[in-house]
């Protein structure tokens, strides 16, 4: 779980990060505080700044729904969505 | 290891998730201390709240007995048995 | 490294479990001090309690001598070894 | 994400890694702070002592667009892409 | 990174180990500094005790130049380099 607090640019990088949204993510728990560190997560359904959002790490964050699954890529973290209600 | 502490919804998610229970896990020892942090695991087993579960993450999350294994899937951590005891 | 401290009994699991001796196992260091956190993890060299092992993690879990390598595994953390000495 | 604080030589290596900037890098969070340890990461991207960089870990590392994809590869950490910006 | 400091005796092991050296290591930063924990990582490039190294965990560790590179193999840490100088 992770909360979404601002995105990186970065001109030079590998042709697979070319025009994917990459976000910076603080790792929060369930009642929403932060713990653990911030990671750069490649955001795959739409989040935007504040929003709580669930990520994915390793090779699954590579295999979110991209138009072409097969083709080359680095990511190593996808947010793959966005959390409405933490129910405990 | 790790203790069933509530669930997620996010209606906004890789359609991987659709239709799988989504937890929120608080790791435990064997002591049943809680320790490091929370994850969220796709449930496998009908684990309840309050229940000790098995966690397994990376590739093998994605190994559960789902109907079609070979199916796209993004998780990255999932409940893989319910904990009756521990033998110390 | 690790030292097997005990074993968990889960009725409820993924079938690739069954069968299997899911031990816990708190990590250790070359002074047989613990240190970090306990991990499940199934034994494959017939490890019992209170001795020193050698544990892997990840797809590495996954490859030990199983009757049939290609069957589902969800595994992600297995002992493949039982220490006799720490030479230092 | 990290930033670049050295390099390292190794003349005695496995042959994947003949040829390749072996950086230290020092990972640090959205305010430049160091945070964790720090990593040995191959670059890919020419980056420079001093630089804020992306890195990716595991299998996602072994990715980039390295002349022979398919060519035998130990690395398990890359630099991918230097931060131009943190949007905040 | 780390620095070799010991190694184990394990009779009773995964057959894919046999004949590996496995050394214990202790993660180090740059300043050669003792961080986070000992690590047991096979050796692929002759290194002794007290040599710095470079580690790579996971599936990278289990891609070193082997004499039949597609046999089954547990290892999830191994030695690929030998440092002789950290550039800062």
């Amino acid at each position: 779980m992770g909360r979404v607090v601002g995105s990186i640019e970065a001109s030079q990088k590998d042709s697979s990060l070319v025009g994917r949204k990459l976000m910076i993510v603080q790792q929060v728990n369930s009642e929403c505080d932060p713990i653990r560190y911030e990671e750069v997560a490649a955001d795959t359904v739409g989040a935007g700044i504040g929003e709580f959002v669930l990520l994915v790490k390793g090779a699954g964050a590579r295999k979110t729904n991209r138009d072409n699954p097969s083709e080359r890529d680095v990511v190593d973290c996808s947010i793959v969505g966005i959390i409405d209600r933490f129910n405990k």
